[in-house]
């Protein structure tokens, strides 16, 4: 064992390569959290001395699998069984459950050693935004509603955190706050213990320093191998614009340009897709699909106490919007008929490339940011990796998109870390 | 308040009708799990004291809604905050939640009084099957994997209780004791807390001594009239075989046929549909779904302690059956495909007569039956009914099936009980 990694390599991959212990990775999350969380307002919980009997007892013990000794955060809509469970939500104060959520459990049970609960939305959906602030500057949003997952791994406090997308969860905030996320393939990874919010597109969501750890957190959630690694051969990158490209801003072209511009100078192929036809109303329609599940999943709240909703809340349950069964089944069986279409036009492509969010996260004042690239590709249960490495005008963080075939999700996350080696040896961004 | 009623009125209607009180209809359910849940073995816990405490408190106070007082069990794979959930599982025994499932918590606000758990087959999947006997003889198994609910209904232990379906673990037990039962529109009520088997079927079943009661249940659950009740309108029934009628035993046909009688002398029209092309390999799609969505599902219990899973568990975990990607994929996309068109088939019925079973429950130490009149059904997301009151040759129960197209659960309800009315008045079926 060396002396300390240097500040600049990546926690889970100085830890993993064996340059640092599972109590130092600790030690330093929780000086990191020391130093920075009061500005970024990430962790609701922490659990310092038990997580470093934790790691002191993987330092000391054999391998218990990918994310042996890794520290990791966990979004507070998970069901923690040593920690409460609270939602961001009045209704939730110091709710105590009796069990981990099963995404929990397969994290510790891959090595990881759980450090504490990190902020969302209220109820990870039409609640309240929690005063959570972007690490690389307090005046910006970190994005939603996995707000403390992005901040937290975004400013260094913790190399890996839980999160969940049911719109743009995952992807938007990690691409927000400098880090790397990864939406799965939809039921790849068990909800169970996570709060329902729309069912049909509720995903489990991992937001990591780099891609690498993505995928050790992700064969820790069972995400097996299902293709070859790509190795040294040539990528073909599709390149989507999506039917929203007018909303990108000039930082997304950017990145996504040069993006472009590396891998075909490394000698990959990247070529224009145009997408299937009938993909501009796909956002629309996850719009109305999330609605129409969400109506259901807070009835037993709304039943209990009205009052400890948040008002977004009562009006989805409340149908405000008097959105139509018509509208949802039109809704389902369009995104339905979409799913075969897409997955066959990504048919010989690693990867598409996307944008990830529409540019530099918003100030603070103005909301988390919106989910236009992210809702499509949630609604067609595709796996999707944000992948950081760019800076806006503001100097703030802007990720790249990559997506992929349904359960393509480990080509998915080799692909992504071929992506990212470019796109991290070019320090002038 | 009038005397006790007859013992051959239903409890549910009894009580609802005002010649009962809660606290009566407690005690005669407590009476009558004392009599016969010895040979049921039907609820794995009671809570006795507490239930008829919560009776008298219903007979003192306003309605709180459509159960005002009627007690209620749950299948043990339901979370219940003052019950253990045990789920028939070595793994979870003791295992006590921390807060009600949904759907507990809705028949709770609703007026519901519960009384106790009911017994399921391990995980209500593919594990140990429970010692629950059919309440009419038991030789005979009450079916699965809601056993418990439908036996302790089917017995006249109590009037509802709370089951699930993910390919026909409602409907076929309810027709194999003689009660009633109901698999909503797939989303349609909330799963939080009820164990996921494979989510994109997994929905939450009601089982109760007749329609009435399960329309009152539904709406306690969040399913509001979406259309105006049928009166007294002659009602379009569709007569839909299925593509397996085949395997439909005599009672099965027998019962269907004596149905389709009594609504043409009511003076209602019944017209034999042929059904969507491509409906006959809806079962084998159900069934690839069940099992790639069941790999996942039991990720973390096959981290945590895999001995103490069911072989059959475990071997879902491994897929053992060698389900590709591909095939999943291809299961999805056919089920979503044919779901408008089982909607647009529909339209204009107020319902599709179907077998709910093949004929009368097997022999206990043959299984729990077969749901081939099930699975076609939950994998397209539609709601169904079981209706009791046929016999087969060993004068067990046999029910018949109505199905709607997804979202008319009311409409569906309030034509059961029309054709529930017809079949009860016959006395020598």
């Amino acid at each position: 064992m060396s002396a300390e990694a240097s500040l600049n390599e990546p926690l889970g991959e100085a830890l993993l390569g064996g340059d640092l212990t599972a109590e130092q990775a600790v030690l330093r999350c929780l000086a990191r959290i020391e130093e920075t969380d009061g500005a970024t307002r990430s962790f609701v919980s922490l659990r310092a001395d038990q997580a470093l009997a934790e790691a002191r007892a993987r330092d000391a013990g054999p391998s218990l699998g990918p994310l042996h000794g890794v520290p990791f955060a966990v979004k507070d809509i998970f069901d923690t069984e040593d920690l409460p469970t609270e939602f961001n939500s009045p209704m939730y104060q110091g709710f105590q459950p009796a069990r981990d959520a099963a995404a929990v459990a397969l994290l510790r049970a891959a090595g990881g050693v759980f450090l504490g609960k990190v902020t969302t939305v209220e109820l990870a959906s039409f609640g309240a935004l929690p005063e959570t602030r972007n690490p690389h500057n307090v005046e910006f949003t970190p994005g939603g509603s996995s707000a403390g997952s992005a901040a937290a791994v975004g400013g260094g406090e913790v190399p890996l955190a839980l999160a969940s997308q049911t719109a743009g969860s995952t992807i938007r905030p990690a691409s927000f706050c400098g880090a790397a996320g990864f939406k799965p393939t939809w039921g790849r990874v068990p909800v169970e213990g996570m709060k329902p919010f729309a069912p049909s597109l509720d995903t489990v969501g991992l937001i990591a320093e780099d891609s690498g750890l993505l995928l050790r957190a992700a064969q820790a959630c069972g995400i097996v191998h299902e293709a070859e690694p790509p190795g040294n051969r040539p990528l073909r990158i599709g390149f989507y614009r999506t039917p929203h490209y007018l909303e990108a801003e000039q930082e997304t072209v950017f990145a996504l340009e040069k993006t472009i511009h590396l891998l075909r100078s490394a000698g990959h192929h990247v070529e224009d897709v145009i997408g299937p036809p009938g993909a501009e109303r796909l956002n629309d329609w996850q719009d109305t699909i999330m609605h129409g599940e969400a109506r259901t999943s807070y009835l037993a709240e709304h039943a209990r106490a009205p009052a400890l909703l948040h008002p977004g809340v009562r009006d989805v349950v409340n149908n405000a919007l008097g959105i139509t069964f018509a509208e949802l089944r039109e809704a389902y069986d369009q995104v339905a008929a979409l799913r075969p279409q897409f997955d066959a036009a990504m048919a010989g492509f690693d990867a598409w490339l996307t944008p990830a969010v529409p540019g530099e996260p918003p100030r603070f004042e103005l909301g988390n940011g919106l989910a236009t690239f992210n809702r499509l590709f949630t609604a067609l249960w595709l796996p999707c990796v944000a992948l950081p490495g760019f800076r806006g005008p503001y100097g703030l963080p802007v990720g790249v998109q990559l997506v992929a075939p349904r359960f393509a999700d480990s080509h998915l996350l080799d692909t992504a870390q071929v992506v990212e080696a470019l796109i991290g040896n070019e320090s002038d961004l």
